[in-house]
């Protein structure tokens, strides 16, 4: 039977919200450009600093758009509602079709080693000489699981084995919708990559939570190391 | 410690990817529009059909752009690789702008009632008439949750509660990326909204595999109903 199964299974993760005066907490350092202190919702694979369900959605509202141009034509677009659509679109006044502006998926890995976790000293900004899990854009292509250890690759020049997802966080204001893997390092080797300024394994005791980039990067730190 | 906290967390997900040939056997009614038989990559809560890791990432490439003029400016955009860049963006010939093409998260729930599933048969192309698990694209404002709420509110007129993540599949070829949750009906209402001609529930023998919209949604369901 369906449910049985379901809810027994060993490996579901909990869906969760962080209550607002922790989120207030975790954010009081973020350093996205767009919006100082987004809200991040997160589903994660630790059921640690939430236990209740998400509720029912919020209806999201887009007052502007960024397509000023129809990015197929080059005519001006408009904003206005689609038949059958019930949210403001950008509509090309020239050929009508409709740009939607949709989440960008951000992935990344939290890599382990030698009980220790990889951390990268940003080098660009925004939030330059932070400290980040390497991570990034995922692009069209590639998985979340390759994009993940490309970003890996490319931060902190370490070649990793995905183990597993972590968490998934989403952070709706900016438009942002974070994975997590678990990975290892193939071969103890990384270093720097151009878009880092160093790259060091940090023990639980060591993690310069005062000094990390994203909010995104602290709850999933915090769902590793529990504040005490 | 580090490493076993993480190891012996009973709710960590498996990273996964389906096998050749389930792959093609599950493919092989595909109706995605956009390309027949897209592989997919899935890190799922379910173990079932996969046990290896993910590995290494092959390199994303982007031959061709959509973005064929700037939607900041008007202006027509050219293929380069801008600097510190190494995959050909669509970069605006006059306000030098660089226009990066993402995957879209498509998010959705499997709802469960009385040891039954809903699913909603499509009154929209591409896959008209076929059946589906109520799912769309996700929205900037919204988390993934509630975005899979919204879209089970609008194709199934069912109000429901998220419980849990249940699978991430990606579309790597087509740049989508799924999400899908379990989730209960908050009340025993359903009814087919604008773009469904009918919502059902249905038990495990009588899921209608052979007239599913999508590769994603028979992977979803064969996780759930594993075939004999």
């Amino acid at each position: 039977m369906l449910l049985p199964l379901l809810r027994s299974h060993p490996l579901l993760h909990h869906a969760a919200r962080l209550s607002s005066p922790r989120t207030r907490l975790l954010l009081r350092r973020d350093a996205i450009p767009l919006a100082r202190s987004p809200p991040i919702r997160m589903a994660a694979s630790s059921g640690s600093g939430a236990s209740s369900p998400a509720s029912a959605p919020p209806a999201a509202v887009v007052h502007k758009s960024k397509i000023k141009f129809c990015p197929a034509c080059g005519s001006p677009t408009k904003l206005a509602i689609p038949d059958g659509d019930e949210k403001m679109r950008a509509v090309c006044s020239s050929c009508g079709r409709v740009h939607y502006e949709n989440p960008k998926m951000v992935v990344g890995c939290l890599v382990e080693h030698d009980n220790k976790v990889l951390l990268c000293r940003r080098k660009i900004e925004p939030a330059y000489g932070l400290w980040t899990l390497p991570a990034g854009y995922l692009e069209v292509g590639e998985s979340t699981a390759e994009g993940a250890s490309r970003e890996t690759l490319e931060e902190a020049c370490a070649d990793v084995e995905i183990v597993s997802p972590f968490a998934q966080l989403d952070i709706p204001l900016i438009g942002q919708s974070y994975i997590i893997f678990r990975a290892r390092l193939k071969t103890p080797n990384f270093s720097p990559g151009p878009e880092s300024l160093e790259c060091a394994l940090f023990a639980l005791d060591d993690i310069p939570f005062d000094s990390l980039a994203f909010s995104s990067i602290i709850v999933t730190l915090r769902m590793v190391f529990p504040p005490p």
